[in-house]
């Protein structure tokens, strides 16, 4: 008889945007004469840039002529995709070699199969709020997870702790508390890694939104990093792909352990259970960062920013503790009165017609918390932030 | 310090497509006048087909539009695409519910994120010669593989060992030998995987080189598979996908063990690890299922088959024996004289300037045989044919 994956009875038994989902479809469906506006999931809702369409139809078309046919492409990524990342990463003084860039479907897909790099046995250190997929796919591994908690003292940003862990995830800008790292707080990671051996996976996904100039985009601006950091970055959230799916991981060379490199691992790996990504997809990426893309690209980051600066001012007029949003398309506030959140995520659904996240979702410290996205449209956003500010205000 | 995955240095230390490509580099490097043919890795040379383009662009521009620009799209696929996969299952006599449809980046990444489903301690039937993929796959997880032996006297269709197995691997039509299971074949498979409670991991990525009205081109032709098998499929042979990118996965509701849903399971595990398949990737593969966009694919094939007939007459000719061609891109023959496969391999490259595919590459059940593709140009396999017929017919 064969021996199915047992961990997955340990999983909690509903993904947390599932079960916002539901519980927005049932609302909707009581009341359907009601215009719900959704500040849950972290999807995005502006169109891609049009140079990403012009790159995805020219290679289209690329496709459809015997000549100019693409079959298979190398498992890493095209050079033409790999170096356009590479020169956004110097964009911000990073140097990167190409062949430290992995080209994939998505930095979520990555961060499923980074695992297959780890053996049994590792502790694995996870902040607390948190993305659910890093605790989900440890948890199917069957790894011993040691929460680093995030709260108001650290503003959200767990420092190192005192026991020794094998892999770490940390997330910068933050999903979901919006807290971004200074290059001081990442510098005591990198170092806390370099001393124990451990393995930084490093999310970079809103590294776009960053405005302050002192803030790190990556973790490879930090000295050291390259020994002992994985970054996973995405074009969702840079340029609207969450629907066109491509992402990217970057593995220094410099990264061994016990003999083993990590950027052979993953390319070995890549030969086994991948085969590239979509030409046609990594067109478009590579179209994000031409001149042309990327300041098309910025455009809606600027948009969603100016949604993020509205979300905050509505917050702070009714005296609304918040963090995020500055360099970061969240807003995390703290539930007033004492609510819990999924109550107050029902009350809003309720009294506000605004879906936001509860933070409890997101781990036992986001409890009291609730997280809002400024990926919007403008005028919705507006409409809901009134809406919002009279229900918390009541309850404040 | 972290554990890394051992495991990784039980893998062979270069796969196999990687060892032909090097070993063609540096021929191509040393002989620069020399027109090479591949008829080596398994790769499309036809373009896509222009309803599938046509298909692309317009979702490319969909995604350019505010109105209907689309984020995160569902897990599993849109129901367009599921449909479509469904209605072809249809088209064969499968009934097969648009719910137990997956869309996903291909069949090389399903088939190495199934494995996530299993526990421990499976022992894994693989049959001997094999894509290497499979193995690689396992070995990363250090599962106990138990190999089938394929052969000249069973026609490298094994059947049932007497050990229970807990999970098969089968593909049908065979990569790398062309050969196809008759309904029969497979109905020993599915009696024996029911019972002794195990699960056949059935690759279909050929099945549209399937000719022969009496040949099944999914496991679910035979009763009872709803109950033990998963079928991975791929548009990469039926339609030129290799370089585009996408695949599914057909797993029955039916199918449980020791109390678990095995749909279920994977419909959690894409929640966790994996955001869907791009839309506009979706768009082009809903569109090879519509009736311009099969009957174009259709064409392709044909070519293909046409380019495995004269392959096959080439062989008979020199009285070369081999398996596979009439509803399979591949030919699998067997090297005359005694000599062993790359050898073979060295001395097609050298003196008929044709790559092909050792058979010792796909296990040691592989050594005296080599795999040639059908996806070349036609006029190249012509040429490519000649030149081989008279190396092989002068060792003969």
């Amino acid at each position: 008889m064969v021996k199915l994956n047992n961990n997955f009875n340990n999983l909690v038994s509903n993904y947390l945007f599932a079960e916002v989902a539901n519980r927005v479809a049932a609302y909707k469906k009581a009341h359907p004469d009601k215009k719900v506006i959704s500040m849950g999931i972290g999807d995005v809702t502006q169109p891609l840039a049009p140079a990403v369409v012009q790159a995805m139809k020219a290679a289209a078309d690329e496709m459809g002529v015997k000549e100019t046919f693409r079959g298979y492409g190398p498992y890493e990524g095209y050079d033409f995709a790999r170096e356009a990342v590479q020169a956004h990463y110097a964009s911000f003084g990073c140097r990167i070699a190409a062949d430290e860039i992995f080209i994939g479907d998505g930095a979520k897909n990555d961060l499923g199969a980074i695992v297959d790099l780890f053996g049994p046995g590792n502790l694995v250190a996870i902040p607390d709020p948190v993305y659910p997929a890093y605790v989900d796919v440890n948890m199917l591994c069957g790894n011993e997870i040691l929460y680093l908690d995030g709260n108001r003292e650290n503003g959200f940003l767990p420092a190192p702790p005192d026991r020794a862990a094998d892999i770490i995830y940390l997330c910068s800008p933050n999903n979901p508390t919006g807290a971004v790292y200074s290059r001081e707080g990442l510098k005591e990671w990198v170092d806390y890694a370099n001393a124990n051996g451990s393995v930084i996976l490093f999310d970079a996904a809103y590294e776009s939104f960053i405005q302050d100039p002192a803030l790190p985009h990556s973790i490879f601006e930090i000295d050291g990093a390259e020994r002992c950091a994985i970054e996973l970055c995405s074009f969702s959230k840079t340029a609207g792909f969450t629907g066109t799916r491509c992402g990217y991981t970057v593995i220094p060379k410099a990264l061994e352990r016990g003999g083993m490199n990590l950027n052979a691992m993953w390319t070995r790996r890549a030969a086994i259970k991948y085969n590239g990504t979509s030409y046609i997809i990594q067109r478009a990426a590579a179209a994000v960062f031409s001149p042309e893309g990327f300041s098309q690209a910025k455009q809606n980051i600027a948009y969603y920013l100016n949604n993020a600066r509205v979300m905050g001012e509505a917050l702070r007029a009714v005296n609304i503790e918040y963090v995020g949003g500055g360099n970061s398309p969240y807003i995390w506030f703290r539930c007033p009165g004492g609510i819990d959140s999924w109550k107050l995520f029902d009350l809003l659904l309720d009294k506000a017609n605004v879906v936001c996240t509860p933070g409890a979702g997101f781990g036992k410290n986001g409890e009291g918390w609730c997280r809002l996205t400024a990926f919007g449209d403008a005028q919705d956003t507006r409409t809901a932030m009134q809406r919002i500010g009279q229900v918390l205000g009541e309850l404040g």
